[in-house]
């Protein structure tokens, strides 16, 4: 199929998809922005509240997924292929749930204020949400392509920050920290940020498997 | 395909595929029940012939797994789309191997008595099973979908249960203990038994999936 | 599909799966070489050059792995069913990535020489490789059946072995390591091995899935 029929695909039935993941993509952004104010706030007395409200978006989040998957099984043809819908749908819930099970533990574990370290990675989370929305919005139009591209690009490369910004912070804790009920703790964290961050990649390998396709 | 019809299509070959099903919860009902009874028992010392037993279990269990991938591998029709068969076959082997990485874990670590918060885990964990054994025998006949949607919002209920148990459990887990080699073991067991009820949901999911293909 | 007729399918089209998935495999046992050569290698100052050199084999099995998908989003017929070829490139890649995530943790944690059990499980990898690699290579042929066959059963007997290991590595570090630091540093290596192992036998059971289909 030529990109140039990908718009044709569309009626209505199938505009059921791009809405649905349109609405996760607008949740996930969601949910990176409170995560990123919660590492960033300054009074840790709030980390409860804003668990509260991450737990909100996450199950927003399921639902939004459970109508995609609902959808799925009742539509015989499908824009993309299932499988690809069913990865895409499965990745954007796993980013909101390792950004809320950073949340929940920041809270529970009684952390104090974040190191350095866990802001760049929220922040990294958050650009990422912010350009897979930017992807997926994109999807309801050939004529965006290169734009997809683009975000697709700036994903995984603020994936392989990730990756260096964890490494660091990871060999940093050993080095730094003597107590180790806190290196559990603050590993545990980062590791869930930094999983956050690979699922962002993943969504990113999905959206160019579909473009590929419809190329 | 109108519910009405599903019988009609569980023609003795596709049958293959529901008595499987059928072995696999039946195994998997007997591993939950053996650990709980595992943990619940106050003689640490039967812990070695309890993680035998439940070797065992885990070895029929992928025999069952291994039958199911076969049969899934030479049949061209399948009763139900192939990926679901697969996703339902892998699922319920994670649930039983989460268990078992439970038990062996406790036996390995020498652990002492178990707190209560693992007693409730495990108790979820064999309702779920029960709920899930329920919902595969019950997809042999149209007439029980209700039946099957009842134990599948029992399964998802139970696995929220699981999911607050496990956060408190946590939580005093850094309040109370201060040795961290304590904790390490611990948490790891606990997570274990929190990722078996996550794989509960999983097949409930999966579950419910077929049966709205086949609505 | 009878034996006799696989060559047949495997047109040159069809051949560019089979060489990638071999370039895959090539690259792997390069990775797994490297590797057991690191964790026996008694100066531990070259961690970080080793660590440099698994780096761009990784980066080398990405872009292959990249490169088989490219091939099934654009191929509409292929060799086996999509969703194996997908599986199979995936955890060849896994397996990469925890061999790699080993390496890194074994130099970012300033690790002094490696235990037997680490070399015990290094070396499986590697043997575990070099059978993948056997089974892979031997696919282009339907004379070769009995020899992938073999191979898998090498490879799944490796990774039980490798459960061993890893169980009595992490029943003795409990017991002889007081250093909680150290226990939390030597468990995530051994985890990541086993891990590796792991992936060696999904890969193994995906082979065996389309040799069914094929048969």
């Amino acid at each position: 199929m030529k990109l140039q029929s990908i718009l044709s695909f569309f009626v209505p039935k199938d505009n059921v998809f791009l809405d649905l993941f349109a609405q996760s993509t607008a949740n996930l952004v969601a949910t990176a922005s409170v995560f990123n104010e919660m590492i960033n706030h300054t009074d840790v007395s709030l980390r409860s509240d804003y668990t509260k409200r991450l737990k909100d978006l996450e199950h927003a989040g399921d639902e939004i997924t459970h109508r995609i998957f609902t959808e799925l099984s009742s539509n015989f043809i499908t824009p993309f292929d299932r499988e690809d819908i069913h990865y895409l749908a499965t990745s954007l819930d796993d980013i909101v749930d390792f950004i809320y099970g950073s949340a929940t533990r920041l809270n529970l574990y009684q952390m104090g204020e974040c190191s350095s370290a866990m802001k760049k990675l929220a922040e990294i989370i958050e650009k990422q949400a912010k350009e897979i929305d930017v992807a997926v919005v994109n999807m309801k139009s050939m004529s965006n392509v290169i734009r997809i591209r683009e975000a697709l690009v700036r994903i995984n490369s603020l994936e392989n920050n990730a990756d260096d910004v964890f490494d660091e912070a990871l060999a940093n804790l050993f080095v730094l920290e003597t107590d180790a009920v806190k290196i559990i703790k603050v590993k545990e964290i980062l590791a869930n940020m930094e999983t956050a961050t690979d699922k962002c990649e993943d969504v990113a390998n999905v959206i160019e498997t579909i473009i590929i396709k419809q190329s």
